[in-house]
């Protein structure tokens, strides 16, 4: 059984082919322009390849309320060209096969829930910081949705007394994304992430944001396993520094046998940078199996 | 068919028998006193009633975790009396009859969400600020637990820059609850907050704390609707402000239909203060039909 599988994200296109067991077979990678040139490419791609199904994973923010008139639909997003684009009819009605459907950051989660880090888990958070910051949330089994999905970057940061930056965010200054992601650790330090590896204390205050948020996180989802990707992440010797700060900021309020146990609670993703493309092809499986069940 | 309800809180539990239309046919409330003293007057109250089950929302920290040893137990509380006391096995084994049992807020949102404003979404939040703060939280139509349970009042917050207090938490400081429960009004202002209801700047504070706390969880868990309740929330004219600070602080980043309207997106409890009761009884209704399933 062969399934299509698409990482749509803001500055490329994963396309790929896999299988129901989490093999991927082949895949491209299509710079993202607008959807009128870059829509007819990827679609190029996955027609006439016996797919049973189409899974994609999509940057945001999207509609993915099926009673609504733009479900399937790339909403408001800051990358223009793709404002109100109806990504997932688009597919559906030229390859009239079934289109799952979700955010990128859940079709990680799902990736790693399959086939991954979180398959003994029901309750889990997918954190991705780079250009932005997003996360994917599983409750109870299910991939959150809710009223919109969720927009964890944007949560309402205290700013540390020693940190003079006033937050890189348009709408929310200094939210989590405005202080932690990429593009705010260059305005505030003047140089690239990458570039900066030598500076510690770049890192141990980006650790300090990003325990804040994980504390943050843990109080209101109480997720059995989080992951924390995305570029930023690649800092060696990032993640023991967040733990330690994660644990220093819940001061023992919390006490389980995960949280004892912060290794393996706060982990780097498991999937070697698949987890995305594997996500989007469950999506597709899913998608698959609902729709058949119905007819 | 009658059940019986328990509302388990720190300084009284209210014992009630109900009917599968969410009918309360009687009440008593009992002081709390230690579990030695006060758990063989609820189960006087309740034997020989011929209730089908019981339902107990209860004060926490308590294991939801139906594979753990201690489900059912009330764990880590400050209550200390309280701490490690299995409530659930106690009526389990004296009534013998299936036992419902969850967090006092998610009783109170599982009680709105059977009968009051919640009946029409499947994600939703219902916040009490009291004498502590604390959130119920459905997703997906289902009662978040999670590695524990939500535990939003500890979310860390940030400090108004015209805000000197330092906040009431034991543990975190100015975590939510160390800001804006009832105690850290009365330690910030020097009286107890019903005594404050001439003063409008405790309240403008009040309702930019409680804003920024609703963004945050809008941006974590986006519920379709959120209720805040508790008795802080008796302030009049405190709602309407903290939604026009809601507003404010989204600054336009997520715009759905919800948001557009937040007076009904934001509300007060709709059940003249039975949603904790009425709670407690669905969820002794919900365990009954569960075990009459498995057999």
């Amino acid at each position: 059984m062969l399934f299509g599988a698409l990482e749509a994200g803001g500055t490329k296109m994963v396309c790929a082919i896999g299988n129901e067991k989490g093999e991927i077979l082949e895949r491209v990678s299509i710079p993202t322009e607008t959807p009128e040139v870059t829509l007819p490419k990827l679609l190029a791609y996955f027609e006439g390849k016996g797919i049973l199904a189409l899974g994609i994973g999509c940057f945001g923010p999207i509609d993915l309320n099926e009673s609504s008139d733009t479900y399937g639909y790339i909403t408001t997003t800051p990358k223009l060209p793709w404002v109100n684009c109806d990504i997932c009819g688009y597919f559906r009605e030229h390859l009239q096969i079934p289109v799952g459907f979700d955010t990128d950051v859940n079709g990680s989660l799902l990736g790693e829930a399959t086939w991954g880090c979180l398959q003994d888990v029901k309750n889990a958070m997918y954190i991705t910081i780079g250009t932005g910051i997003g996360a994917g949330v599983m409750t109870e089994g299910k991939l959150l949705h809710g009223m919109l999905h969720p927009e964890c970057g944007h949560m309402l940061m205290p700013v540390r007394s020693d940190d003079t930056y006033g937050g890189k965010c348009p709408y929310h200054g200094t939210c989590l994304e405005g202080l932690a992601a990429g593009p705010a650790i260059e305005a505030r330090w003047g140089q690239k992430a990458e570039t900066l590896y030598d500076r510690p204390e770049v890192w141990e205050l980006e650790a300090h944001y990003l325990a804040v948020a994980v504390v943050n996180f843990i109080m209101t989802l109480s997720p059995q396993k989080i992951i924390l990707g995305g570029g930023v992440m690649h800092k060696d010797g990032l993640m023991p520094m967040v733990r330690q700060k994660v644990k220093e900021q819940m001061a023992g309020y919390i006490r389980t046998k995960e949280l004892e146990d912060l290794d393996s609670y706060l982990v780097l993703p498991s999937l070697d940078d698949n987890q995305g493309i594997l996500g989007a092809l469950k999506l597709g499986m899913d998608r698959y199996e609902k729709e058949k069940t119905v007819c």
